[in-house]
C-alpha cells in the first residue's frame, strides 16, 4: 500500500510548527519558528512556505508525494472560506485568506481548521484517544481552547460554528471576561486567570504559582486547588451534556501540572449519580505540541 | 400515498396519555388516566392496553392499520432492552420490561424512549422546532428533563446513555441535590426547588409563587428573577457546548410562566461574545402535553 503523506501546520499565537506527517501520525521532519504577528500576515506565509520546503527536503519527500497541506490555526477561523477571524491573538491576520495564500504559493490543496480541533484529531489519530470516537478536549493555555469529537467526527454547532466550551459559565461570582460573562471557565482556570490569582498573593504569574506549589507553598497550593475545583465543574458540565467516553486535558501553560488536575478531577467528581464514573475516562494529552501538526495533516486525508 | 399511523403513549409520574397519531403529528383520538404507580406495573400495562383499544375505536382505526406502538416514559429507561430503570418516579416499575409487556399483550412492535426525548421529537415533528434539526429542550417540571437533537437525530452519550442536562452544575453555592452535586440546574429551577425558595418566604409551594408573582408580590418576583438567571446560565452552557439553532423551554409546572423565563433569558444573554444571539432562538414549547405522544408515535416511523 502506498504510504499517504501530508504537511501539517500548527499556528499558535506564539509559535508556528510545520511538519512532514504520515497518515498514521508519524512526524518524519519538523521545524518551528516564532509566529511574530507584528511582522504581518504575508511575512508569516512566506516563512511557512520556506519551512514547508525545508521539512520536505529533510524528510526526503517531493512536493508531488504529499496529498495536501493541513493547517490548524488559533481560532476562530472560517474553515469553509479558509479565512482567519482571530482578532485577539493574531490581530494583523484578521480576515486574511490563509488557504488562498498557501495554495497559491505551494500549488497544493490546503485545509484550514481551528487549532483546538486539530489538537484533538492528533490525540485521536496517534495519542491518548486512539480509537475513542467520543471525546472532549480542553487545551488550558493563555486561554482555554476546546474541541469535541462525536463518532470520530469533529462536532460543530449551528451553521458550522465552533462551540467555545472554554467560555461555559462556571461560577456566577467569578471574574468578568471579555466574552461578556462573569465566571466563565477561561476567566477561572486559564494561564491568565491563574496569573490574576497569583498577583493577589504577591506572586508574579502562573509560572511562579506552579513553581511555588511544587515547593509546598500553601498559598500556591490553594490557588491550584481552586483551579482544580473549577476544572472539575467544567468536566461535570461536559459529562452532563456531551457525555463522552473521554475528556482530555492538554495545553502548554499547564504542561507540568496537568497530572495534578487530572488527579483532582477524579477526586472531585466522586459520587455523581448521573456520570458513569467507572466507564468514562479523564486523561492528560499525550502528544503535547505535536498533536496539532498531526491532526492538521489528518484533515488532508479525510477530505 | 398511504397514511402512516401509530399509537403514541406518554408516561409521566402523574399521568399516562395514549393517542392515535398520524405520521404528520396529528392526533385523531386520545385518552388520559392517572399513572398510579402504587397500583403496580401490571395494572398500568392493563390500563394501557385497554386505552389503546379505546382510542383505536374512537379513531375508527383497526389494530392492523397501525405500524406499531411508541412509548415515551419518564427516565431513565433502557431503550435497547425496553426496560424501565426509573427508581425515583416509578419505584414499582423498576427493572420491568415495558416493551415485552405491550408487545405480548397487543401483538404490535413497540418502542421505548425517554419522555424528554419524545417531547422534543414531538416539537420537531409538529411543534415549534418543525424543520429545525439542531435543538436542545428543557422540560421544567417536578424535576428538569432534557433532550438533544442533532441533525434531526436524538443525541446520545457514551454507550447510548441519555445525558442529563438537568443536572449540569450551575452555581457552586447552590443547594445539595440527590445527583451528588451542589447547585445543579434541577436543584435551582425545578418545581421542587422553587417550592424550597417559597417555603423560605412563607409561601406554600411553586404554584403559590407563580400566583403571588402575577399579583405583583415582591418576594415572589425576586424568586422568579433568580430562577430566570439560573435558567439563563444553563442556556449559556448549552450555547457554549452544543451550540444548537434553538433551545425550547417546556414542562408542566411552569406552564403559565414560561413566557416570563423566555423573555428573561433573552435579556440575560445579551452581549455574549461567543453566542450568535441574532441567529439562535429560545422558544416556548408549543404542544404542551401532546408533544410526548406525538414524538412517541414518531419513534415507530423512524425505526
Amino acid at each position: 500500500m502506498r504510504e499517504r503523506k501530508a504537511i501539517g501546520i500548527d499556528i499558535g499565537g506564539t509559535r508556528i510548527a510545520v511538519g512532514a506527517v504520515h497518515m498514521a501520525g508519524i512526524i518524519t521532519a519538523k521545524k518551528t519558528f516564532p509566529t511574530n504577528p507584528q511582522a504581518g500576515f504575508n511575512n508569516a506565509m512566506e516563512q511557512i512556505r520556506v519551512a514547508v520546503k525545508e521539512v520536505l527536503f529533510e524528510a526526503d519527500w517531493s512536493l508531488d508525494e504529499i496529498e495536501g497541506i493541513g493547517v490548524g490555526c488559533t481560532g476562530p477561523v472560517n474553515t469553509d472560506l479558509g479565512v482567519v477571524e482571530n482578532c485577539f491573538t493574531l490581530p494583523s491576520w484578521q480576515g486574511k485568506n490563509l488557504v488562498a495564500a498557501l495554495e497559491g504559493g505551494m500549488g497544493k490543496k490546503t485545509y484550514l481548521e481551528n487549532d483546538a480541533n486539530t489538537a484533538l484529531l492528533g490525540e485521536y489519530i496517534a495519542g491518548v484517544a486512539r480509537d475513542v470516537g467520543n471525546v472532549v478536549m480542553f487545551t488550558l493555555g493563555t486561554g482555554v481552547g476546546s474541541a469535541v469529537l462525536i463518532g470520530g467526527q469533529l462536532y460543530r454547532g449551528m451553521e458550522g460554528e465552533h462551540p467555545e466550551l472554554g467560555h461555559m459559565p462556571i461560577d456566577p461570582e467569578g471574574p468578568e471576561c471579555y466574552c461578556g460573562q462573569t465566571g466563565c471557565l477561561e476567566s477561572l482556570v486559564s494561564g491568565g486567570a491563574i496569573g490574576q490569582w497569583a498577583e493577589a498573593c504577591a506572586m508574579a504569574d502562573s509560572h511562579e504559582v506552579f513553581a511555588q506549589a511544587s515547593k509546598g507553598s500553601e498559598a500556591a497550593l490553594q490557588i491550584l486547588d481552586m483551579v482544580a475545583r473549577h476544572i472539575s465543574r467544567a468536566l461535570s458540565v461536559v459529562f452532563h451534556t456531551f457525555l463522552p467516553e473521554m475528556v482530555i486535558l492538554g495545553g502548554g501553560v499547564m504542561e507540568g501540572e496537568r497530572g495534578r488536575f487530572v488527579q483532582a478531577v477524579h477526586e472531585n467528581l466522586h459520587g455523581f449519580e448521573f456520570i458513569p464514573l467507572q466507564r468514562v475516562r479523564v486523561e492528560q494529552a499525550q502528544l503535547g505540541n505535536d498533536a496539532g501538526m498531526i491532526g492538521a495533516a489528518y484533515t488532508v486525508f479525510t477530505d
